[in-house]
Parts: C-alpha cells; sequence; structure tokens
C-alpha cells in the first residue's frame, strides 16, 4: 500500500502490526490455513492470515502449487455432510436447519479465502494469488475448482457497485502510471513521453476502475480520443503532429484502446459497465459530444481471411472493406456467437458495428492480425439496452445499414465463386 | 449518497441515470426480481436492479413482507437439482461439475441480493432492507432463511479488509455528525452543544468503522476520553467542570462508549477489530499513553443481585465491589459463558477484568441497571490473543488479582449464607 | 488551526514547535516587536513573532492599547530619512538608491506586521489584532495610521487570486459550520436544524471565500435559493413549508443574504467577486438558470419616508412601491451615490434595479427598517461590466424600465406636493 | 492550472471566462496598464488584467523588453508628490494625510502588480515575469527598480506563514514530478528511473514547499537520505547497491541535495525554514534520528587552493581534509562572510561544520569544484538559533573540535611557508 493511500483512507491500518508469536512461526503454511478456518475468534485469525500471506508470497513455483493442492482437496465439500444437511433442511425447513446447510454447502476453502481477506491489504494479495493458481493450474479439476471458489467470492467483492471510476491523468500519482504503461494491452506504451502524450493534451482523456481495498491498482482503464468526425486510424489518431483540437469543440469520443490490469481477476468482467459509464460521463462534461465509437482491432480477420485463400484478392480497399464488414457480422462460432473476439465483447455490450476502414493500422501487428483494417463500434446509450438483449437472445448483430450492404456485396461476390 | 462522497468517489455514478425503459413500469416486484436473476448481461441487469430498488423503498410493511415471502419461497434452493449436482460432482469431479454445484447449491436469491448491489449506491440500501427484513420477519424459518441469506452476503462484503477507521471530530462533515448523535447507544448525546463537548476537546478522540460504498454512514464508533489514571465515574470523566488535559501529558484512553449503527449489520461484528485498532493507533499517536481500558455497564448486574435478594445487603461499597467481582468472574450461562452481556464482548476480545467502581454512573439508567457500579476492562494489546485464546477454548476469564481477591471474598461471605 | 487543516495542508507546522529561549520571556512586547525588526535572519524571528503574537493574545485592552501605540508612533516614518531617499533617488535613479528610498519610505510598522506573519497560522492572528485595533482605536490619527498599514498589507495577501470559493453544504464540516450560524448577519440562524433548512435541501446552495493560510474562517458568504421566477417574499422563500423544487427545474438563483465574517478585514472587499463567481459557476452546473437576482433589504428606506413626513400616505402598495423605487433611484448621498447601503454595493458591483415588492420581510427588522420593502438586484453576467463602468464614472443606476416608470410616477405625484 | 488543482481548490474558477469585451482587443499593453491602474472597481480590472497577462506571454524578448521600460518609467513614484504628501502627513499626521502619503509614495507599478494578481491563477504568471525581468533586465537601473518592486510584493506574498510543506514521493502526481527532475540543480536526474530511486525506497524522503496560488509548482525542495552514520561519499550514498534500510532503523538524515525552482522568486529565500522544518518533522515520524546533517559540495575550494598554488600539494588526504577544514573556517570575503556560498547558507541558517570527507564526490563537476571533498553541515536543532545569532552578529563559525584542530594544523603549516 502507498503512503498516499495509507494516509487517506487507511492512515491507521499499517500501524496495527504486532509481531507474529511465536508459535506461529513453527506451524506450517497448511497447518495455519487451518486454524485459520478452525480459530474461534477475530483476534488470533488475524495473526494467522497475516501471517499466512507474508509466507506464501515468499513461495517457489512448487511450493505454492503443493499448498493449492491441500487447500482444493483437504478444505473440499464434505459431500455428505453437505447430502445431510440437505435432507435436513429440506425435511424441516428453519434458520437452525439453513444455517446448518449454508455452512456444509459451500467448501471450507471459501471460508479460508474470507478469512484471510481479514487482514488490510489483503485483498490485492488475494488477487496475485488466484493469478498464481491460473498461472500454475493447468487443468487440473481439483484447482479449477479452487480457483470457481477465488472466482465466486471475488464476483461479490468486485461487485459493479463497489468500484469507482477515476480520472487518469498527467496529474495522476507516478506510482498509478506506472501501471498504466505496465498493462497498456493494445497500442503499447513506450516511455513516460509516450504516456504524456496519452494523458496530457486537451483531446485526451483516461478512466480507470479501482476498487476501494486495492486503491493504487487499476483494475481496467480505457483511453479516450475526442475528435471532429469518427476516427479511421489509430496512427493518424495518435500522430505527434496532430492538431489538437479543444475538448469543447469535439464532437465525437474514440475509445481506441481499454485493457486489463489484473489476470487474478480472470472472467470477472469490467469493461462493459466502464464505457457505458465514460461515454455518459463525458457526455455531461462534454455537452458538444454527440458520437462514442471504439476504433478497435480484428484480430481474427487476417486468418479468416487465409483460411478462404482470400489474401490475394485484396488489393482494392473497397473489397476488403466488405468482405471485412462480412467477417463481422457473418463468421460465427459454433455456439453461434461472433468469431471475432472483439466483436463479441462490444456486440455483447450492446454496441453495433458501425464502420470499418482499411489503412487503419499498418503496424506490423495490425497488418498480421486485421490487414491493417479497423472498425468502429458505436455505443449509442439510447440502444445499448435493446441492442444487447437482442444479441444476447437471438444472436442478433446490430450494424448500420452501410455495413449491411457492403456485406452482402461481399456475400454475393463470393457466393458466386466460393462459400464463406 | 452526499454531495460530498459524491465529489470524492464516485463523481461519475450519479450521473448515468437512463430513466427506466417504459416495459420495466408494467412489471410486478417479483417480475423485476425474476428477470434479474435471469438477465444474460449486466446492461439491463442494473436497469431492473435499479428499478427494483427504488419501487421496494416506497412499499408499506405489509407490501415488503409479500416480497420477502416470495423472495424466500420462489428462490429457495432447488433441492433435487443441488442434490443431483453434488453426486456428479463427487462422482466426476472436474471444473465443469464443480460449476454446475456452485450454482445449484445456492439458493438464487443470493444471486438476486449480489445483482441488486450492482447498482451504484445499493450497499447501503440493501442493509436498510435487511433491517427492514429482521423488523418484520419475526419467527418465520423462510424468511429466517432468507435473512441467512443476506448475512452470508455481508459477512463478506463487510471483511474486516475492506473497512475503514476514520476519525470522527469536530470537524467533520455535519450530515456524519448527526449520525453520531442519533446512534449514541450507551450515554445519550442530548444536542449539538453536547455532542461538540463529546469531540472538541483535546483529551477527547472518536473513531469509526466506515465502508467505502457506504462513505456516509459509520458503522460503528467509540468514544474515548483521555485521562491520567484509570477514571472509576462516568459522571466526573464528562464533566463539563473537568480539567481538560493535554493529550500528550495523558497516561489512559478510556474507552466510555461503543455505539453500532447499523440494525442491518446486525451478527457482523466490528467492535472487536475497533478498540483495538483504536488502541494501536492511538498508542503510536501518543507514546504517552500506557494503558487502554473501557469504563463500561454492568446491565446484568442488578437483576442478578434482586434474584439472590441482595439489594439490601449492599450499603457498603466495598461489599458492592465484591459482589460485583463476584457477577463478572462467576455468574454464567448455561453455555458456560459470562452472563453479563457487555463482559461476553470485552472477554471475548481478549481483555481482562481490571477493576470495578460503586457510584460510577449515578444516571437512573446507571442506578436500574448496575446499581451505579461500572467496570474497567484493561485491553493489554500484548495479552488480548492470550486471553481471547483461554476464553473462546476454555471460558477462562482474565482479571486482575484484586478482582479476583474480591470475588474470593464474595464467594466465602455468600457461602456461608447461601451458593450463588 | 484544526486537525484536517493540520493533516491536509500545513502537516508538519504544528510540530516544529521549540519552546522560546529563556530570554524572550525576559523581554517587553516593544522590545520584542523592535528585536523582530533588527532581527538579521529568519532563525529567531519566528520564534519572536511567535512570542510576541502568544503574549498578545493574553493582554487587556488597555495593554492592547499601550502596544498598539507604542508600535504606531515607534515604528512610524522617518520623514527626513525618507525624505534624503527620495532625493538620493531623485537625483540618481539606481538599483542602491531605489533600494534605500523603498526601505525608507514605508513605517516599519509594516515590516513587523510581515514579519509577524512568518509563523505558521500567523495571518488569522493578525486579523484578529486588526479587528482590536478597530474596536479600541477610536479616532486617533497614530491608530489610524497603524490600522491603514494593516489595510494596505491585507489587500495585499487577501488579493482575489488568493482566495479560494468553496461550497458550503450540510456535509461541510462542523467547526466550519458553526462559523456560519454565527456570522449571519441578515437573516439569523437560530439552530443547528434552523442551519440544516438553509443547507440541505436541494434547492438552497451557499458558498464561501476562503484564505488558504486560513482555511478553517469563511471570509464571507453568500446563500442562494434556487427558485421558479423571482422572488418576491423572503418569508415565503424560507418557509419550511415550501415546494422544494429540484435543481435542474429552477430558472433562477436568489442571492438572499450576504454576510462577511471577519471584522479584521474590514474595508477589503470581496462580495463583489463572490456573488459574480457563484453566479458564473451555478449557471454552468444549472444550465436551466437564466436569472440571478438579490432579495434585498433597503435599510435606509424606513427612515427616508419618515424624513418626508410620508408614513402616513402609505397603505397602497402600489404608493409604497413606487416610493421605494424613487428612492432607490433619486435618493443620494453628498457624493453623488445612493443613499442606500445595500444599493451602493449592488450598483457598485454592476447589478442593476430589477424590482421592489411590498410585504416581502414582515420581520419586525424588516418592518422598521423598510417598511417591509425588499428589492431585486439583478445580475445579468453580460451587463455587469457596463453598469458597473457608467455607475462608476457617471453614477448611473442601472434599472428595469418598470422600476423607471414607478419612480417617475411617485417623482410626479410627490413634485405636485413637496420636492424630495 | 491542472485538472487535479482546477477541482480540489478552485474548482470555480476557471468557468469564469467571458470572452474579453471588444474594446480590449483594441488597447495597447500599455493601455490596458493604466486603465488597470485607473479602474475604478474590481469588476473591469479582472478583464483587464486578464487581457494583459495574457497577452504578455506571447511577446517576444524585445517587446517584453519594451513594456518593462515602460511600467518602469511611467508609473515610477512622482517624486514631487510624494513629497508634498509626506510634508503634509508630518505636519499634520492623520488617517487622511497617511493615507494620501501611503499611496503617493509607493510606485503605480507596484499597485499595478497587485491589481494583475487579482486574476485566478494570475501570481505563477508574475513570477515567470520576474524570470523574464531578471533574464532580460541586465544592470538597467530602471528595470532593477522594477525588480525591487516585484520582490517587495513577493517577500509579501510568499511571506513564510503562507507556505506549505509537502512530501514528494513516487505516489506524486506526475506533473509534479517532472519538475522535480527538471529543477534537480546539485545532482542531476538523469530519467524517470532515476527519480524513482531517490523516492520510492524506504529509506529516500523528499520535501518541497508550495505555495497555495500555485499548488503544481514546487518553490524549493530537498532531497533526504536515510543512514546509519553520516554520510561520506555521495556517490556511496546514492548507489543503486547499497543497503537499503528500514527508515526506522535510521539514525542518520543526510540532506544531500536542495534545489530552487523558481528563477522568478530570486532572492527570497526558503532553504532555511525548509531544512528546519524537515528535519524537526523527521524527528517527529522518526524517533531514532539522532543527526540531521547536509552532505555538501564545496564550489569554491578549487579555486582557492589554485590561487594558493596549493593544487600539487594535495595528494595526501589528510593534507587536503586540514586545507577543506581551514578553507571553510579562514577563507573570508570582504564583508567578513565565509568565501564560499554553500557555507554561507549553511552557517546562516545556523548550522555547523560538522565534518570533511576526501573523495566524497568523484564525479568530474566534483572534482572541478571542490577536488572530491564533502562537508557535512550540521543541524542542531537545540542550537541553531544561537548558532545563527552569532554568525549573523560576529560572523563566528561553528565548527567540531575536529575540524578546528584540522583547521589550526592547516593554518600552522601554511603559516610556516605562507598565509592565506
Amino acid at each position: 500500500m502507498t503512503r498516499l493511500a495509507d494516509l487517506l483512507s487507511t492512515v491507521f491500518e499499517r500501524r496495527y502490526r504486532p509481531s507474529p508469536p511465536l508459535a506461529l512461526q513453527d506451524l506450517s503454511l497448511a497447518e495455519l490455513a487451518e486454524d485459520l478456518i478452525g480459530s474461534a475468534g477475530e483476534t488470533s485469525g488475524i495473526a494467522l492470515a497475516g501471517e499466512f500471506l507474508c509466507r506464501f508470497d515468499r513461495l517457489d513455483d512448487d511450493e505454492k502449487l503443493t499448498i493449492f493442492r491441500h487447500i482444493a482437496t483437504a478444505m473440499d465439500i464434505d459431500a455428505s455432510a453437505a447430502r445431510a444437511a440437505l435432507d435436513a433442511y429440506q425435511h424441516a425447513p428453519s434458520k437452525v436447519t439453513y444455517r446448518a446447510y449454508v455452512e456444509k454447502a459451500e467448501p471450507r476453502r471459501q471460508e479460508l479465502i474470507r478469512r484471510l481477506n481479514r487482514v488490510p491489504g489483503a485483498t490485492g494479495q488475494l488477487v496475485r494469488m488466484r493469478a498464481e493458481l491460473l498461472r500454475l493450474g493447468g487443468k487440473e479439476p481439483a484447482l479449477a475448482a479452487l480457483d470457481l471458489d477465488f472466482r465466486h467470492l471475488f464476483v461479490s467483492w468486485f461487485n459493479r457497485g463497489f468500484l469507482v471510476l477515476r480520472p487518469i491523468s498527467w496529474e495522476s500519482p507516478a506510482h498509478v502510471l506506472e501501471k498504466i504503461i505496465a498493462y497498456e494491452a493494445v497500442h503499447a506504451i513506450d516511455s513516460w513521453d509516450d504516456l504524456r502524450r496519452r494523458l496530457e493534451p486537451g483531446d485526451r482523456r483516461c478512466f480507470a476502475f479501482f476498487h476501494p481495498a486495492m486503491p493504487d491498482e487499476p483494475l481496467i482503464f480505457v483511453e479516450v480520443a475526442l475528435t471532429l468526425g469518427i476516427a479511421g486510424s489509430i496512427q493518424k489518431l495518435l500522430a505527434e503532429t496532430r492538431q489538437i483540437i479543444d475538448a469543447e469543440d469535439a464532437d465525437t469520443a474514440v475509445f481506441y484502446s481499454i485493457s486489463n490490469c489484473q489476470a487474478g481477476l480472470a472472467g470477472i468482467s469490467f469493461g462493459n459497465s466502464l464505457i457505458k459509464q465514460v461515454a455518459a460521463d463525458l457526455s455531461r462534461e462534454l455537452p458538444g459530444l454527440k458520437t462514442f465509437v471504439t476504433l478497435s482491432p480484428m484480430p481474427g480477420f487476417a486468418r479468416w481471411l487465409q483460411e478462404r485463400e482470400l489474401s490475394d484478392d485484396i488489393l482494392e480497399p473497397e473489397v476488403l472493406r466488405a468482405l471485412a464488414a462480412l467477417y463481422l457480422l457473418a463468421a460465427k462460432r459454433a455456439d453461434g456467437l461472433p468469431l471475432d473476439p472483439v466483436a463479441r465483447f462490444h456486440l455483447g455490450n450492446g454496441a453495433m458495428v458501425r464502420e470499418v476502414h482499411t489503412g487503419a493500422d499498418v503496424s506490423q501487428k495490425g497488418l498480421n492480425q486485421s490487414v491493417g483494417v479497423m472498425v468502429n463500434y458505436l455505443y449509442d446509450l439510447a440502444k445499448v439496452a435493446q441492442n444487447h438483449e437482442r444479441f444476447a437472445t437471438h444472436h442478433d448483430i446490430a450494424a448500420s445499414s452501410g455495413i449491411r450492404a457492403l456485406a452482402a456485396t461481399a456475400q454475393k461476390n463470393l457466393s458466386q465463386d466460393k462459400p464463406i
């Protein structure tokens, strides 16, 4: 925890550091975990939990796997006890039988994780612990079950209602900014100067979700460019030589990068809320903003073309655009959802496919993955709920009429040749 | 939520208030709850949850009971599905079977509460909802089960690691201070002037736990007097005419009042952590402080005396002190724990009985409940873990030798007459 | 200084409190002042200044007068030295001669006040010192000169650019709010409940100027009501039974009370900036606000009527309104400025007379001073500069055509009888 | 001004930006200045001042010199008016004559600067304006006088009582940290990584003075290393490979760099207060700290040796140390103060010469200026006032007995050869 966080929100936490009773040092990690579950009260529990967390951090990978496996198996559900408690509750529903059932139905390792979390600052450590579990766990069923327990609790702890949206700017603390540099996953930030170019100009914004128990750790962040009109090239959007406009004059906010920061929060989605909240907020701060779009990669497009042996045909930008539209609207997985992962994300949020651009990302990565094509997903706050509903229920993809027409052209041309 | 909280921590939350789609208004509360559980994504979920919470607040008691009962029964565990999932997991443990089990083992009403909590600001509303449930629920088994679900989630959400300790002073926001006036349960605060006398002088301190999602609502608070020597009279301690000492000169911190603020958090204990954290912090801020004690009532003492028909014998202060010591050390419940609820709390925290005083609370309440006697429980940070352990395991009560001697005297005198 | 201020802005200040060297205690106040002026460096200066300020606070009125007189006379300008330095500079302008002149042209007591201000927290003490000087000084020329020195420095220190505008709300710290209660000069606040009614409802606002060196002390504050239409009665405006409207729905902001807080800052005007800044800010926060008016008393109106023996004629509200309009537009002091002090203030700020209302303040004070009449001064941000310019240059009073017509009517009627 | 500063302290300032009346745009800078002085009220004054400041920023050097010269001469003292006012006051001291004198004795350009400062955010601009004046002004007497006016006001505005000490850490805002990188004048900071090494480790501290009207601009900062024992080598002190100790274990705080940030505040000393305040604070935060020393360069030492043709003699470290001690104690300017500027600063603050080290700064700069020698000045808070007094009054230099002995040895050896 930082000095700042310490001062502002938890000034007293850090100070209460009784050295661990000697006895604790003689216990193994497994014994500590067992005692923590059994501990009658909170008093010794915090010391036990603190000792456990502190020692876990110093383990090597093999030792970590060992303790994970121990927790996963030794603290699994007692199936017969759970079954008996269920029978008792079903037979005679009451406060007593339900309390017994709730206790037995849940593996003790969930209670272990909750008790570890009593130590001030433990939440971040538990998130990192799950990241280690995911890294080391592979496909082991027992560890997958332990991971589900972590996930079950994290869904509750990182509930949307607990998250705080904060702007990230050049005035943000350096120890937070260095994490933005480290976590940017879409368009890498090379240096502090590069970071400043993303944050300081008047036509740039950045926002992140934070959890109050991890005040120095962004969970997810989005970078925004304020523009006149919808941007169709990431290089132009980020060009240092661009004309920097006044935020008040912008009519469009372009979400050009969204990055998750915590491997230990895998599977707990924040991006949906983040984009919509930022859009809602920006529209209030800057009433001139009328359009909220992404400028997104199409990471599966190049491979999809290759699989259709279409790579050589695409000299013409218009042909490429049409194929891109077709890819977004028609290329599906077995479950009926779009093949493209970015498309799944934004369409699942209720966005619509607004436009596609060729030559839009001429970086090596952009050419390799997407043949340089990028796509604007439009977030129309008045329609996201409805779009989302149709997508979730019927897998209907919302798209502009231009995109529909493009896709139809491509379909027609292809069908005369070979099917997709 | 206040303007302050809004500005500092969730500046953007309030702004994203799309009016509810017309369709929502036609749904009953039960339908809203059902849709919320079924909702595929977060998008419409927040609108559903917001509508549910908003409407719940406007219900009368009967309507609240009706919806509570509906949730309790219609969203109870599906016992046969839970049993089948348990069998499947036991038979073939895997990520898939465990995920299915976790889902089926838990009543759907827990997921409902979690989803309601996605709305910014909802946590406080859910705490108040549980307060209503406790007020209205009575002994109904189904509602008791629902209450256990609330409690189960609240234990997780109000985990010690998420709480923030903040000093409360005359410089605190008025809307927080008015809650201190309202919630003080031990020695009532009559007016703002009275409050100022508790907070402003240099020899007074007050601390409260807050949860980041309810930044304007203290959860529990403790009032502290800094003194020279251990105080033996609450009226003298609070006297306006007392000599106010410099905090730096004090050698003792007296915890003279501790009050829970949230009926909806009943059964989730914070007092233990609060006292120890405050003691640890004060000892750092003011190295001159050597002793941390309470000045506590003995709410069961008067009745205990009456039941022994001892009321007439107690003209002598020394006799009364000895009986008080005996009461604290020897009067037990059937489960072997102390009869006195305040003693149970402090001894359970690892405190020891340090001293008893007659004429210590001459208010009507003090005379009625405790015959004017008060007790100092001593928090010796070096010994609380050990005291707690012995109390939790063997019901051993830690006490000073003086108190032990007093109790022995009383026991001896009484045994010549009649046993306790 | 409060704990909060101490924590946030000057956490280290309070801690550096070396006890004064013994030698200081033997010096008289006059000697301390003399040494402080003479002190070669800052080191002993802060100790001297601290000792001076600390002792001054404990003086009785006679002792204060004595030290004021000593400073005023013993540290006055040395006229011959000033004259010689001026001659030297005029004869040979150079850095050296100018530096000498600047030093000699200024009385040493100004340097004394500046050096006293080196002590952290001294600014507030110096403001209170001047308040004492104004209270005790009477018409003594030497003390009036000393007061001008204070004022000269305060104008510089309390420069508009250094002031910070802060909203005051029910979430503000209690120790600031108690000052709002104490300083409200126009419509008294009776209790904390009364204060809450002024601050908490959604249709109320309050703003104050603060100086960073006195973070707990408002300098001036204004209370605002958000309304539909222009209010014409202070009692209705403040009625608890009024319909509380949403701030977003209001079209008018009524400045119904503006109070100076610091007697020691007499003659240093902040009100002008305050109103315009608040108006500008509110119009940004609430775009629905179109009109910014005061609801002001006319403290000289009743006396003016009496002097004209008009009191009996004014049964008719319309006659009274016409006379009020005439009073505002035509009753002048010898210097050509309006007789009414409140009118001088608002017209000097660039406001215009918008409307007058009878029965608008039926409190005893309102009836006694203004025969119940109140006036709306309109702040039209687009015109204040121009209005101010004309008023400052030509004493032209800006007024609505309705007010002009009313005043003309009154003038005509009166002129047939007797002149004003 | 930054977004942060804007939000926290002056949220409303930025919003009140009426576009300048057309008339202003037709005025020359000199006319704007003249109107600003003449302006009867504040209303149009702020617009005039804003326009002046805004336009000044866009001038080239020649244009800046022109306007500086105009202000310096056209707004100089009216000597005959000042003389007449002085005569009148001397003849008949009264409030009226004194007020007239105060007005006439001061050049109008001081009032101009005060009025420019009414614009929110203007203070920083005025500091930069003086930096330009110093850069361009040369030895011109009129501009030197104007500079004295700036200085006179800045001494008042940047009074010690108005400054705020803040820790600078790796958690500080990036836009402040980049200024630390830019302004470090003693031991250059090469990169953000280098900065992190100065701020992040537990045995490093940094503190800066800020003025509330320039919240993003450090005025002066000091870098501190916490050590065991007194450091004798800057390279070892900053070595990445050093053992990082716990702050609680340190017994010594080494002030190894102190840098002024604002060229426009030349001649207004903050360093004295800064070191003493930081020492006082650190001793409270870390009671284990017993010694507060600098590790300082001796920038005049190499030249002093050369002038004595001693350069060849100094192969022996002990000889070099003795000469360094002699240089510090005996090498004086014509005015009797030490020849070495760093010695003048620290001795003037009340520090004493504690120790000298050879090979202490082996950077090129360190070898060139100081032959690698560095010196520890000791700040003993119990003695600084007394040391300062003796130094200021008698030019007595406080030094440890070891240093005295060393200097005596050097003196003796040299005197047998040639005097210093």
